[in-house]
């Protein structure tokens, strides 16, 4: 795939037909600098005398903008447009992810070693000794990638096909990072019951099981169901991914602004499967001063005197005790996994200075960046036009890829904080600093550190099968 | 993956480390002698002024064969038994399939076009129109292989773990075979209900459901529902991937005797899964005087008098008519779908002369092959050390390549009957003879012209999406 400089949503190859005369190509220049297009390359395809074929790609501003310019090229005189194409689009053709065997399969000798008769061996060995299922098939290093389609990205409960292209994504994410062969299983129902025993009785293929875009609070109970059933890792990366690698970020942000966890007051807005499961972590991780909101306002906080329940799935459902503003007002820490512009500038000043922000909401985060980035000490998104990218990619192939050397039977709380906590520490103190909380996704060094953390905290935990890693 | 020679089961590589004297070696290679193993490669892995350390493969003729030379071995003056290790077991660590991404994630660019954001206008596009899951996923070229574990190649009921290096295998098969995407799901459980219910659920991810090594009759009742159900094909390719490779080896077989499918006796044995299924497509390919026997005599007979009711499931419950003996009284075709050695020649004496006898029984067919190729005019086997190989790996992969290529929405008589058709017609007039009357699974050919046969069968039976081959 070629990769023509800075990312576009909307970049398109367009193939125009040209009349071969003095000033034509100008036409289109011109036309596209006008409508401030992000010029890409520009290909010669075919000259003859009377014509000219090229290949132009650039960015448009959205797909609107692609078809009005798809539109407007082909009303310029002796200008027409043969094909246009979208990049994004032509990516996925056919799909992104495939399946190959480690060897060939060329000859009867082969053929006899991989297959009958020679695999009966191998499947007698696993019926005398179940353990050799991890030693002698693909479960060592499978991880099963499962959404039911109801919480697509920001989208909503688009269905299982339109989630099947982010799953492959995901798959491509676990192999790239972490060397892991993940399959998708995009499911046809969005009944817990289903999905748990379907779950259930498809994991024998697999040494991992990660949940993926299914919508609160149905992934809380699915999440718990399967962890009690299955002797393989379950994890819900919306919440636990996400989680991990918020509480690394606002350890590294607390740390550059010399305060202390267990004293700031942190507000979390957004009690989605995200939302609930950072609140977890951040009260494991040591937070004391914590407030919940949902669009209603403050529905859980952790101080003496309010609100103080469990955290899942009931708190949703409480009745507000004060709004977004008043949790506000004097806060150190705001965390948004809500949605896009639902805050402005003066809001943020009614924290304390310092002031740390993190506005996860995708693609708009919370607060306006620009704005935002002139009164907060530290500020971050999920963005990766901006610095401080929280990316739960820094989280789940590390944390799979240690619980899979291990062999472990689940992802306990004492593997995600050794994640968390490995991740933070990748930033060294003299690195440190407002611009620089976080490693990138492409450190090489993530993956390994994740992993070894992750390893070793599940064999403190007796949850691994192997006393050391197996890679 | 070296590839030393002809296939053996029980193929060893052993480490020796040998005192570095003369006469030492002779030693080794005179007990391997002795002991008539085949032997492979030698190879010198150091060489010290006390030792040699040497790799030896050879292939043992079992088990316990290769673990007596093992001790044979250690017991022999100066010599010591490093390690060793067994072929077949080396192939299988880790798994034989892996998932793979189509192109690298090394930028942010790619990131952000094969996963969130710019996967999000991909989910939407399928979202507002579902027919798009096929142009813009792995759905376009993925199968499941399901299986339940129940009937483990001729091993029984091994459960789900032990199957999974067959399904691995099988999935190399597709991919080497078709260029198929094809995922192993081995379920955790053995209910009608279950099975049926967790194929349905998985199913958006795949283009087609290959049912594999499911136990009579429940593989009866769990094809038909999902057929019932699904919209993508379902076949079990031990019923008819095995009855479509019959039908063509039968045909050619009775061109070679210039024989009459419509007049022609024959006896099946067997009605497993394999068994109805080709008693099923001889009696649609013409056969009008079929026996079918199970372990107590014939159940069920197409000639008229006998017993004469639908093929599934009820006729393993009836009571037998004759014996198997009797039904082989100048019978013209014998096949055999059941256990090893179970006849003698005199057995097969009783035939009419111009024998036709398929002895497909896995490892050890019906028949001892040696004496039986003396008095038939034609014999075949499930093995590839004899001539006429009958192998299902004919017709599966280019049925599902057929199938995938026009998106069909089953796989119906019609395109078996047409893959049938044209693994038989591969074998033209002058080559046909009594040893040569199946191609070879790795006639390239093979797989091209079936999936060409099935996707034309597809579209005329209009059960296909699309008006020709996308692929």
């Amino acid at each position: 795939m070629p990769d023509n400089g800075p990312y576009s949503n909307y970049r398109l190859t367009v193939r125009l037909s040209l009349e071969n005369k003095p000033g034509v190509f100008a036409s289109v220049a011109d036309l596209l600098a006008k409508e401030k297009v992000n010029l890409g390359a520009i290909d010669i395809v075919e000259v003859t005398k009377e014509k000219m074929i090229r290949d132009i790609t650039f960015d448009a501003a959205s797909d609107a903008h692609g078809k009005k310019l798809i539109d407007r090229l082909n009303a310029l005189e002796k200008v027409k447009v043969v094909s246009a194409s979208d990049r994004i689009f032509l990516l996925h053709l056919g799909g992104k992810i495939r399946v190959e065997g480690k060897f060939p399969i060329k000859t009867r000798n082969q053929l006899s070693m991989a297959y009958t008769p020679g695999v009966a061996r191998v499947s007698q060995a696993i019926a005398e000794d179940p353990s050799k299922v991890y030693a002698l098939t693909v479960k060592s290093n499978s991880v099963a990638i499962v959404s039911d389609g109801s919480a697509v990205l920001g989208l909503g409960n688009l269905g299982p096909a339109a989630a099947l292209p982010v799953m492959e994504g995901k798959a491509m994410l676990f192999k790239e990072f972490a060397g892991i062969d993940a399959w998708p299983i995009c499911l046809a129902t969005q009944d817990v019951d289903e999905i748990v025993n379907t779950v259930k009785n498809i994991a024998p293929v697999f040494g991992g099981i990660n949940l993926e875009d299914i919508s609160a609070p149905r992934c809380f109970e699915i999440e718990r169901r399967l962890k009690a059933i299955l002797d393989i890792p379950v994890m819900h990366d919306d919440q636990h991914g996400t989680a991990v690698v918020l509480l690394a970020a606002l350890k590294n942000a607390l740390k550059v602004v010399k305060k202390d966890i267990h004293k700031v007051r942190i507000v979390v807005n957004g009690v989605g499967a995200a939302g609930i499961a950072c609140c977890q972590i951040l009260l494991t991780g040591g937070a004391q001063r914590l407030f919940a909101c949902n669009r209603k306002g403050v529905v859980y906080a952790s101080e003496s005197g309010l609100i103080r329940n469990d955290l899942l799935p009931g708190i949703r459902e409480n009745e507000p005790i004060m709004t977004l503003r008043e949790a506000l007002s004097g806060a150190d820490v705001f965390i948004g996994l809500s949605a896009g512009n639902i805050l402005s500038v003066r809001d943020l000043q009614l924290m304390k200075k310092e002031r740390i922000v993190f506005a996860m909401a995708n693609p708009d985060p919370e607060v306006n960046p620009n704005e935002a980035l002139k009164v907060c000490r530290i500020f971050a998104t999920g963005r990766s036009d901006f610095p401080n990218q929280i990316n739960n990619a820094l989280a789940f192939p590390g944390i799979f890829r240690g619980a899979l050397d291990v062999r472990a039977r689940q992802i306990n709380e004492a593997m995600k904080l050794a994640a968390s906590e490995v991740i933070a520490g990748l930033i060294s103190d003299e690195q440190l600093g407002e611009e620089y909380i976080m490693p990138s996704i492409f450190d090489k060094r993530v993956v390994a550190a994740v992993s070894r953390a992750v390893a070793q905290a599940a064999i403190k935990t007796q949850t691994a099968r192997e006393k050391e890693p197996k890679r």
